[in-house]
């Protein structure tokens, strides 16, 4: 909600984001054709334009595991119950949201109707995550500790049944990447728990322009069986946080409950040290609600699958083919330009619409640079340029011959501009607060606008008390959505005293409300 | 079977090819941890390098599918049942196999026990394959012929529940990748049903080294609610035939089923022409039937996630750094050069482990080129170069400074020479046949070494008759593995006489055993 055009400009998308957030929300995601629901509930259909974005995030992501040592593998879809139910804490925390597998067959019934056959002898959860499935090999591969690191990830779909689906952000089937490691010593295994998230959130910062903050989960917002959960935390425009990427540090419980053991140096068995950690198609929710403005989707350049739209217009007839020409002409000098070491990707948009039609079309696609080309363009060598970033009606003219010059510093130009309005966004509203009632005051929700907004983020001294924790959430809906390794925001982090209780703090920590 | 070592050598597989065709293969698995079986009926594990082959096979294949128009998208794993029985032949076809959920909670029932909770009120199909769910899309994308032609490709995991499995062959859940799209005639659907097994087709024979004869199914073997199936059919090392991919000509079949109407040219309303198409992880199970040898897996180049090894050898401690200093000087040079407009991924294996067993295990691997470096080596400027695809002592003395410069062709070589081999292989198993007798003889199984063996493909007159398949398929398990577009093999392939029924046959068409 950054700046606010006046109540009389038109935008693309109705709502606008200070009317009704949610609902502009669904609208960005339809106008860019993004993503739809689906007849089956809580599931949604990637579009093309949406599967390009998580396409990008898969790759870049992929070579920073890869450039970390890891390998991806494959492991079930179904997870048999037995295997579900060995980590207590585990099973407690996925049952009340499981899809399962209870026939392999269908069959016509007396009365004509097909339904399941061929029952089960033991019923198989889909996967809503995959310790349980993985330890099982995991057990197999592991003797010695010369078996050690297993540095493993897995690219693929899992399930958690849904009662309140909201499209990317959380859908009853989502696509993730989670890795899985094992370790010979718990010091090892918490590195990498470190390491991973640390590359979360260069990842989210340098790929996706958002500035997160990065900690650790209080107990009650941890993984179902982890002993650690950290988390980054990113902040998107109607003041709220997305969890956008967590790595957990498992301790032995897992290999306990999977026979996980090695034989150690000298001799003896242990049980491995294991990590997980996991990031989804939520962030690609994520990176809708923290750039995208009220004229639809805002990509970054290094995750947009098209950096650079052509748009030749031509109205009369026999100025076409000089100005198609030309627009080709640019695009090959285009792609022969990188950015961020890769091959800038270019669109020339040839479909016989209105120039005003197509241009509309790739704002709301949020393609981070459009050129457009027309007969008297060609005439003056010039062409005109418009970053999406900077407000719709605003163009640059760039002589066409430097074009494909200047547009991998435009494109950098643009990344930079997004962070650093993200940030701050982000900083304006993250308040150090040091009682209970401006606490109250800043969470509860004022009018602004047509809609209702609170404070954003909060960095308060906390007693570690969790019937704090469960009193705040139940009062605001708000909860610490991490324990910041470092000072959050440049803001005092030393110890102090509890805002809700008096008690000793060690450190402040961050409150917000959350998706 | 083309080469077999005299039976006293000790080959790394046992038992080999000739012995125990099929346990060879779960062994040459084993040996190159590619995959594993998992407590899940019929799931497999697909380890790091198994999986990092079929990772190439994405990469390149959707390389190939970007290139030809296409783009990837993402539907739900779960199909509502009744989707799933709106076109009859469909659902008639995958009922017998389907993983079906009902339940979407897990609780613990009055006896402790953990139980599927919440049964849904319709319940959902494990997706066998999605025309039904992508067809619910594509009726609300299309409208107008300008919405055509929709092309859409998904890289997704699907479930067919496999009594008999056999892993990566035929298992419950497998990857792949399925391309769904619609047309505004019949016309352009036919090509590109017929473009896509062209794409297929080249893939496997340039890049898997596999060559294929590609056609048509007959009838009985179409896929449930196409109009037309056309495939391509590998030959492996026991003679039988594998199917590596499908394309189909769906009509309107399944647009009628879905509602996938447009309005056409002329104003009027029509149904949508489709097609879809195919390959899986199958496919990895017929790279190693068709090259794996006696010690192992043997990898087409192309395909190969790891080009060459470096095994430096240097036994005595003294001598360990300037070895591998030399290794790694070797590594860095090659990982400059390219192959196949890939760079050359080297390997440099530091394991304290004695050579012979580093060197066997690169064997059993199958990576193409293994350079040993001792410190002999080092003093006459030479490394030891073993090609996989040659006897497993046969070693070539190449000066160390060349080896960068000559391993590209080296490559090129080797993969040329698989291809060959394979086509040799097939081309000597693949028998013109023009009577019963001989075609009753050529598929009954003959004792060769230890193994029962069959001839292979054989190229025969059929009349269409749909009751000769099934008589042959009851005699033999011997069917029509395609109808080919062209002359197969070079043989002839004119019109004759049905060699069972003595009735007009408008071509040769090819038989064989499958798996």
């Amino acid at each position: 909600m950054a700046k606010q055009p006046a109540p009389t400009v038109r935008t693309a998308i109705t709502p606008r984001r200070e009317d009704d957030f949610p609902e502009w929300y669904q609208q960005v995601i339809r106008a860019a054709e993004l993503a739809e629901p689906s007849d089956v509930r809580g599931c949604m259909v990637i579009r093309p334009w949406g599967y390009a974005i998580w396409e990008n995030m898969q790759r870049q992501l992929d070579a920073m595991f890869k450039a970390t040592g890891h390998k991806n593998a494959y492991f079930p879809l179904f997870i048999p119950l037995s295997y579900f139910e060995k980590e207590a804490a585990h099973v407690e925390g996925f049952a009340k949201e499981c899809a399962v597998v209870t026939h392999s067959r269908l069959e016509v019934n007396a009365e004509g109707k097909m339904v399941p056959a061929s029952p089960l002898a033991e019923p198989l959860v889909v996967r809503p995550t995959s310790e349980t499935i993985i330890g099982a090999s995991y057990a197999k591969w592991v003797q010695s500790y010369r078996d050690l690191p297993i540095l493993v990830n897995q690219w693929a779909n899992v399930v958690r049944w849904e009662m309140r689906p909201r499209v990317f952000l959380r859908t009853t089937e989502f696509l993730w990447q989670e890795g899985h490691t094992v370790h010979e010593t718990e010091t090892e295994a918490r590195d990498e728990t470190k390491r991973m998230l640390d590359v979360y959130e260069e990842f989210v910062r340098d790929h996706l322009a958002i500035p997160v903050f990065s900690g650790e989960k209080s107990e009650s917002e941890r993984f179902p069986g982890a002993v650690q959960t950290l988390c980054i935390e990113a902040m998107v425009q109607d003041r709220k946080a997305i969890q956008a990427g967590t790595s957990h540090f498992l301790g032995q419980n897992f290999s306990r409950a999977s026979g996980i053991q090695f034989q150690t140096r000298d001799g003896k068995q242990e049980f491995g040290w294991t990590t997980s950690w996991g990031m989804s198609t939520r962030l690609v929710g994520t990176l809708i609600m923290a750039h995208a403005d009220d004229d639809g989707l805002v990509l970054p350049p290094r995750i947009a699958q098209t950096h650079v739209v052509i748009i030749p217009i031509s109205p009369k007839e026999e100025t076409r083919a000089p100005v198609w020409e030309a627009a080709d002409k640019l695009a090959t000098e285009l792609r022969r330009q990188t950015c961020f070491n890769l091959p800038i990707e270019v669109e020339v948009d040839r479909r016989d619409l209105g120039g005003g039609i197509k241009n509309w079309e790739w704002i709301k696609k949020g393609v981070p640079v459009r050129v457009e080309i027309g007969p008297r363009d060609l005439e003056s060598g010039q062409v005109s340029v418009s970053r999406r970033d900077q407000p719709v009606k605003s163009k640059q003219l760039v002589a066409a011959a430097d074009l494909a010059g200047r547009v991998p510093e435009l494109l950098e130009s643009i990344q930079a501009s997004l962070l650093q309005r993200a940030q701050q966004f982000r900083d304006a509203n993250t308040r150090v607060i040091n009682t209970k009632e401006e606490f109250y005051d800043f969470f509860t929700p004022q009018e602004l606008g047509k809609a209702e907004i609170h404070g954003g983020f909060a960095l308060a001294h906390w007693s570690g008390s969790r019937e704090i924790e469960e009193q705040v959430k139940s009062d605001l809906k708000v909860t610490i959505r991490c324990i910041p390794f470092a000072p959050a925001n440049g803001m005092p982090n030393d110890s102090g005293i509890c805002i809700f209780s008096g008690a000793p703090s060690p450190q402040r920590v961050v409150w917000g409300k959350s998706y």
